[in-house]
């Protein structure tokens, strides 16, 4: 049982922003982990398109190749890193990697967003495990923590900020009162936004994280298509404003709560109290909150991507399954994954207080004709703030989700809309996260 | 490799406040572990010096002892819970585990705090596992984050709230501008502090749980004998409502720091931004910032005491156990503990910048007399507020602690002390937790 009896060889499948972190922070800690955790890796192959990029990281042509096969047919092998994202190849390298009995750790939260399931229970079945801390929350650790740390607990709610180029925009636009285009244009000229910003702004990333830490949390299979998904294209800086005066944050939230008739799961702009702890986390961070019935509210905070935290993720994992390798055992298959059937609730069955923005149009006075439609639909407004353009915030009662598009439907219908909305947000009750928590 | 072919067996020593949590939470989930994680655990025996606590969780008479030994020696037994503190019988319960070749699980963080290296050099050798997740920060799943998922970065910074009736107190203080002494009392009242609250309000508690989160993230010895420590005794209202003005929170701190001359850790009520995210923990929650070269700056926030919260820890602990178990398989002995030497800085080397508070008397100024005296000692004054009592408080620039030391001892020396210092406390660079960060 003596650990660092042998070397562990690790086979990097992409050389990007990730793959080029993770090679770099192996290189220039090996020395470290073979003197303080006994384990003795080595990069024994890794895999580029780009042979420029074998180059700036200084990577002899022994161990280089541009064809990802070379890397999964290698022998000496143990552990695939997986960075290139996308379905294909990846696909193919995870099967190919898990058949010729080779551990594998990603980073790619797409397609485990859609396929967790079937990959997992294939490396169970091929005597192997896939790991991805990577794949949610950058350098957090927040998928062994909810698989492994918080297991002796029935999870009632996981919820964040998972997407850092939504935080970065929403937050720039908070501090700044600058517009939404013109915050992102800025992001796409840092690099916090890519040219097609579509997968972050209209919150299909996020969507695929919240569905691989929903699947581990409740143990159940959920995807990215089970997932209601709705993007911050439509904030404007006014509503961050007026949000503000309500007392609120607006965040993009990723939230996947348990509730008696099945799992409540989506990704969506949302105001919350200005004073949780979610509303303090700024720019490209990522922070996930995690409720379980034992531990009750928790919370995990840091960068949520990044060449280097994403890379302390990826190598973390490799680590976990290196030590057993080194000690010459193995790391044993992870339980059969999400066997639990749990319903996914509709969106329109959510049950949330909403913020309304209407605007006035000459020939209607705007905050009696959006509350007369609303209370035609039996939803009652809390509050109501009449704004300096003369537009009108409405704050609704908790509203089943149904009857608000309901509503929402009548006043912008073609015939003869009586008033237009310029804005609907929903306001969290965040305080239901925690409801089933034990008492101490 | 199919899991779930053999129960496990547990036998929980203490049913105290963490003990009983632990055996509900055992109990309630025990099917849900079964489902979801392959994991059959049952309690096979549970000790208790008292027969009534027995009666309260329903423990049968089988089960039940109130001699520890009858655990220890119980062939049936597979993992220990050690739920009792203090040192003896804790040491000799983990003695005869270990030759047993039973693991152990705990929340001991007084003896670990200690003996940390030979108990866990002592359960490698037996080939066994000695697992203490509960020890620090109650529910945060913070010893094993730092242990193994961010194993793959240089830690440069362990720093928080990891003492809850400190916070607590100092909470209320800041809250409602109580003074300390009553609001102790009130604590002490509502179960938050206990009747004897050294422990907690002298820093001793913090103290042993910094010397184990450094010295698993530091892979190093650091025991809490290593660790500065210093109470929240003489913090008063007044100190509370300056920082408030100068931008700062007063909490408790404790702080390992990797600096080139040695480790710094230590354990004191600081100043911090008010902005900073430990500012925002309040009342008795804890939160961990960890600062790794690669992932940067996190933080992990839960509730750092209470029954099922630590039990949440604890059967952490306990399933990472019963999954190979479980398995008909082993936990790998953890590698050789704390291998790198590194020295301990001793406090007269710290460098902080200080707020100092003196009161005026008859025959003096106090401000100039004081910053006379600073000066004197190469301590240069950064910012002054003279209160409305008269008194003065002096932000100085950063000094080393021998400096400022004897500067304090010679105002406040026995003969003709110049002026009268009420107060001083440090103002934490926390700036200097993330130098040497890789950037991206």
């Amino acid at each position: 049982m003596q650990s660092g009896t042998r070397t562990v060889n690790i086979g990097i499948i992409g050389l990007g922003t990730v793959g080029g972190g993770v090679y770099r922070l192996i290189t220039t800690h090996a020395e470290r982990y073979r003197k303080n955790l006994g384990v003795d890796l080595r990069i024994a192959r890794a895999c580029s398109r780009s042979e420029e990029r074998a180059r700036e990281l200084d990577i002899d042509r022994g161990r280089f190749t541009t064809d990802w096969r070379d890397v999964v047919s290698d022998p000496s092998v143990d552990i695939v890193v997986e960075v290139i994202g996308g379905e294909h190849p990846a696909t193919e390298i995870f099967e190919q990697s898990f058949s010729a009995g080779k551990y594998v750790v990603t980073a790619n939260k797409a397609l485990l967003g859609r396929h967790m399931e079937e990959l997992a229970t294939a490396a169970r079945a091929a005597g192997v495990q896939l790991r991805c801390e990577a794949s949610c929350g950058g350098g957090i650790p927040i998928v062994d923590t909810l698989g492994r740390d918080l297991s002796g607990n029935e999870i009632i709610t996981v919820a964040g900020i998972v997407n850092g180029t939504t935080n970065y925009i929403l937050s720039r636009m908070a501090e700044e009162g600058l517009g939404y285009e013109e915050v992102l244009a800025d992001a796409q000229r840092l690099g916090y936004a890519e040219t097609d910003p579509t997968a972050d702004v209209d919150g299909l990333d996020a969507a695929s994280k919240i569905a691989i830490l929903s699947s581990i949390g409740f143990a159940t299979r959920i995807t990215a298509d089970d997932v209601h998904a709705q993007g911050i294209r439509a904030v404007c800086a006014q509503d961050i404003e007026v949000a503000r005066e309500l007392g609120y944050a607006i965040k993009m939230l990723a939230i996947a709560h348990r509730t008696e008739s099945g799992i409540d799961v989506r990704v969506h702009p949302a105001m919350i109290p200005a004073s949780h702890p979610l509303a303090g986390v700024s720019g490209a961070m990522n922070a996930v909150c995690v409720v379980g019935d034992a531990v009750g509210e928790t919370m995990f905070y840091g960068a949520g991507a990044g060449a280097f935290p994403t890379a302390s993720a990826v190598v973390g994992d490799v680590l976990a399954l290196a030590e057993p390798l080194s000690a010459g055992t193995q790391a044993l298959p992870e339980p059969e994954p999400f066997k639990r059937e749990l319903a996914i609730r509709s969106i329109r069955d959510l049950s949330t207080r909403y913020y309304v923005r209407v605007v006035p149009d000459g020939a209607n006075d705007a905050r009696s004709c959006a509350e007369e439609v609303l209370e035609r639909h039996g939803i009652a407004v809390g509050q109501a703030l009449t704004l300096e353009d003369g537009s009108v915030a409405l704050v609704t009662e908790a509203v089943r989700e149904g009857d608000m598009a309901d509503a929402i439907a009548e006043m912008t219908s073609a015939e003869g809309a009586p008033c237009e909305i310029a804005n609907t947000i929903r306001i969290e009750d965040v305080a239901a996260w925690t409801e089933g928590v034990e008492a101490n």
